[in-house]
């Protein structure tokens, strides 16, 4: 489960669908971020990857760059690259985005990095709902509590927290033991901006189009 | 070939397929301006997205937010919706973004637009590869001269404009009768940082796995 390629010049970082998030976090340098906030969910990135994401604010397959993919019939595909400009259309890579796993399997995962001068991570009591714009890059409820992690520049970071209040917390918050049965759509007091997360919970309904896809690339 | 909504609050534009770019342009109001550059070319705002954009240094897929296709065996499929957060998986807009026909005609849009409280186009004398980052929103090169557009805070686009120099324009290049047999991908003056564009150009290669989604969507 490990990260196969850290490149800090270029911003990407390539690792195995099944490594840890926090074991990404552990391995860049300081004032690089991954698209993700600093805590454990199940599957590592690959599943993070297939549901589309976690608690972000801003457009998540984006920082995608690319992917090897194994479809349900045995196929390995290799999608995108290694830079966002080499983006050249026949896109693979964002479909498998948010698929649930309907288009296969991710093995390996090029994740775009930002840089973060300064980074925080906080929560105070509230709803999700009545947070103000602009929102910070990541933000979730977890029962009657509403978490923001933030990152960039060092006064934009310091503005954020003052906006927000409430108690600044350490990283590495580990989710995984919510969800035995693994983290589907359902009500739950886990929510995003998208998604009430539940253990053992279903994926959203499939679109008839999006079905056809999926069979194309060998589902049963 | 008209502008069906926008929606200056929420910052999207929806348009047939055939919409030509300026005529988005002239329907804008003064501060906000879409994913593209003030350049008239092929095909409208369809063909723009079936070429995957055109000139920007930014991922042009995001700023799609919504599309109607029509499917090669005759389906009309709506993907996508009309704002950023609704982003929810199963992505049919992406694949279709620079697709090159493969997945159908693009009937309707939905773009996002950005806050520009200036915007300024230029050219120079010069080659792409030679500008620095950060890069403007949009670069291309027509033969012996190198162009951007930029928009953004008034102070920013001043600084790009001072940083590149060259002469300033006036918004509104017709590059569509160079392509009187339409714009595909092939040696010419006119190229950005993915592609050289010519008039009767090729679609770029299309991957073995992308045929398999095309042919899932109708493609003979």
């Amino acid at each position: 489960m490990p990260v196969l390629e850290l490149n800090a010049a270029d911003q990407y970082v390539v690792v195995t669908g099944d490594t840890p998030l926090l074991e990404v976090y552990a391995a860049l340098p300081e004032g690089l971020v991954p698209p993700f906030p600093p805590v454990e969910l199940p599957g590592g990135v690959g599943g993070l990857v297939l549901r589309g994401g976690f608690a972000q604010t801003f457009f998540f397959p984006a920082e995608v760059l690319g992917l090897v993919l194994c479809t349900p019939d045995g196929r390995e595909v290799r999608a995108g690259g290694r830079v966002v400009k080499n983006v050249q259309g026949y896109d693979l890579v964002r479909p498998v985005v948010g698929s649930f796993g309907l288009l296969g399997e991710v093995r390996e995962v090029v994740l775009r990095l930002r840089p973060a001068r300064a980074r925080g991570l906080a929560r105070r009591e509230g709803r999700l709902e009545d947070l103000s714009e602009p929102l910070p890059r990541f933000v979730w409820q977890d029962a009657a509590w509403v978490y923001v992690f933030h990152y960039g520049h060092p006064r934009e970071v310091e503005r954020f927290a003052e906006a927000f209040g409430g108690e600044a917390l350490a990283e590495g918050l580990d989710y995984t033991p919510r969800f035995p049965n693994g983290m589907g759509v359902g009500e739950g007091p886990l929510r995003d901006r998208r998604f009430a997360w539940t253990d053992g919970g279903e994926r959203p309904p499939v679109p008839e189009v999006f079905w056809r896809l999926a069979r194309a690339l060998g589902l049963a």
